[in-house]
């Protein structure tokens, strides 16, 4: 044994490792964290002798649940205004679509956060990711959107970083500039694109927070094409690739992403057989977003079987924003993954961790509880973890630990 | 003016009295109670002079939405055990009736609270009824139905009862040990209807909890025949009539319930226009449970419409319990009805307010902000009451107010 101190060592826990697709469970573990990292991991009767003695605190969790903290890879959550009329009118029957192209959707929220100031933007996206992390979430994925100008895509972009000081979470910015044609190029979309290549992405990489790029492909907003460029720029200037894709009609945005080397494909409700082999050929990941499918009444539910039966890996995400899922209640989005989707508990609880990671490119820092990964730990109240996708109330959450600290 | 004195009179809040279809609000409001009741209410402007000087405490409230503490006028939160397998079938494609005969459903709840202590029983519902009312809830019925024997049922009506000294909220308990045949009856299913209208009823009656009597009208539960027999003991006894109706089959549940005036036929979603005509004209209310809907993927929802156009008042409840509708969070039960069942947010909010109070027989007490109500009082943090029924996330309660008393 190394001379090695232990910061932590969390005995009697139940361990879900995340390591394999049965969620990797260790009955009676132990879990040791050192300088914010995973240091051993493994049942407690495996601790090596003297174990107890390297560490400078000992936490006994009386059998409860151990998951890796959460991973949400997809959310929208810096955003002014809300959208509760937008609520109304999808009530009376109208499309996204069809309010969106009447001034009401993003871009009424566009306007909205136009308007905001930097301060009530993090101010407000802080309470949001705080509703996360009270679910468990340690990571948050978030992306610019509401912005469509240099100046708000890039104020996005540092609001979203700045709410790590806000947060126990590391967050991940993306750029999506390419969310909707703004109003004001209406009948200019060559010159709303040119700006988004050549002006807002050149701008968002000398700022450095934006990790991803992504891009909406669809009627409403960027056709194919279109959204080839844009992902195309950004990956080859080193960010990663996202597509949100075949959400509301197919127009190949699963084959797109696996065409570009995009990391992942998000929503598909509508997406092809070849779609799922195109993503399977290339190890795009899917992002399943069932509560935008449960708000808007989706017709269609993503291909899951074809998805599982091709091996692609299938993570879920709340894709919390104010109009298509205003939704920020992780345990109501496990539960919507199940019984809307058909996914298992198992699955659902995969894609909010390792699957969640891999989109992230970070799957060899976070997701699983393994030696070596950051110890953001999520301590459950719970007897059986399939409990967190069975029933929706409060947050079963008991204890969250981020870089092997333990929340007060 | 009378000499009265108020305990306390809040300023500065925007009222949803719930007095009519719009929710009755009164801006830049004011309301006062007395003696747990309310004294005033009505536009701040129009206090009476000196009316300030007449309260012991004034509280302003800067601009906060107020509604009347929320009433959950269908649950089950009394029992033991818990069904994460049920959800494990439920997501393999089995239906209720499936798991039922299998022996999960009902009768492993049945079989778990059989073998709770009362003092378990009380601690897990009283966790539930907080959830509740982290959600504004003041007013929480609470049936019987997993006991399905004399001592197990009055059991749980006293447990149900007891949940007054554990939670801010009134209990309206109700009898329903005709919830399923207990496997010890099979095949003798007459003489189980004889224990129940001969024995627990009876027992029930001299306890004295039971307000109401409840039956669940269904091919895996009771026939219309059968639920008469007992809806008309317990109602002859001086007991309010319930209905689990046209949930799962059409089988003149609606029309029972106004054939043997009940108060409310709940569920609905197999309701036939007949059924609608009959419940409208006999004064019946419908009572809307979307989780249970939604949990069990109907597919068919409850005529909405029609009961619209025939002036049925149409309550909505969490169905909260261990298998068809395991949901506490009422944020999430608010989104359903409106999302699945195409209320509109007023609806939603009147129906956990006034109409529920009507369906529990308390209207003349509560669910509305009125003088001479009980001063059950809900404070929200949000700028449009729609919200409580547009985004899901933590419970945007501010402050919440039982019998003219505000919590610590």
């Amino acid at each position: 044994m190394s001379e090695e101190r232990w910061d932590r060592l969390w005995t009697g826990v139940e361990l879900a490792t995340m390591t394999d697709a049965g969620l990797g469970i260790v009955p009676d573990g132990a879990i040791a964290a050192a300088g914010g990292r995973i240091a051993w991991v493994g049942r407690e009767e495996a601790l090596p002798p003297g174990a107890r003695g390297k560490a400078a605190e000992v936490i006994p969790c009386g059998g409860a649940w151990m998951t890796p903290g959460l991973i949400d890879c997809h959310t929208h959550i810096v955003f002014g205004g809300d959208r509760s009329n937008d609520f109304r009118h999808l009530l009376q029957g109208r499309s996204y679509a069809e309010i969106a192209r009447a001034g009401g959707g993003i871009m009424s929220t566009v306007r909205a956060t136009r308007r905001a100031s930097s301060e009530e933007l993090t101010r407000r996206a802080a309470a949001r990711g705080r509703e996360l992390a009270d679910w468990g979430v340690t990571t948050i994925e978030v992306k610019s959107g509401y912005g469509l100008d240099v100046e708000t895509e890039l104020r996005i972009l540092e609001v979203a970083a700045s709410l790590r000081e806000h947060l126990r979470a590391d967050i991940s910015p993306t750029l999506l500039a390419a969310h909707s044609v703004p109003t004001e190029y209406a009948g200019r979309r060559g010159d709303y694109l040119r700006l988004v290549v050549e002006e807002i992405l050149p701008a968002a990489l000398q700022q450095g927070h934006a990790m991803s790029i992504d891009v909406f492909c669809e009627d409403i907003a960027f056709t194919p094409a279109e959204s080839r460029l844009v992902l195309e720029a950004g990956i080859s200037a080193g960010l990663d690739g996202r597509v949100h894709a075949d959400q509301l009609s197919d127009l190949g945005g699963g084959a797109l992403a696996a065409a570009v080397g995009a990391r992942s494909a998000d929503h598909l409700e509508y997406l092809s057989r070849e779609g799922v082999e195109a993503m399977a050929a290339a190890g795009v990941s899917a992002v399943l977003l069932p509560g935008a499918a449960y708000t808007l009444g989706a017709e269609r539910k993503p291909p899951v079987d074809a998805l599982r039966r091709a091996g692609v890996a299938m993570a879920v995400a709340t894709d919390a924003n104010p109009g298509s899922s205003p939704i920020t209640c992780v345990g109501m989005i496990l539960n919507l993954a199940c019984i809307q989707f058909g996914l298992t508990p198992e699955e659902a609880l995969l894609g909010f961790t390792s699957a969640a990671a891999q989109v992230l490119g970070m799957h060899d820092d976070r997701g699983t509880l393994e030696p070596g990964k950051r110890a953001d730990l999520a301590l459950w109240d719970v007897d059986d973890l399939a409990e967190l996708c069975y029933r929706v109330g409060a947050s079963p959450l008991k204890s969250l630990v981020k870089d092997g600290v333990p929340a007060d």
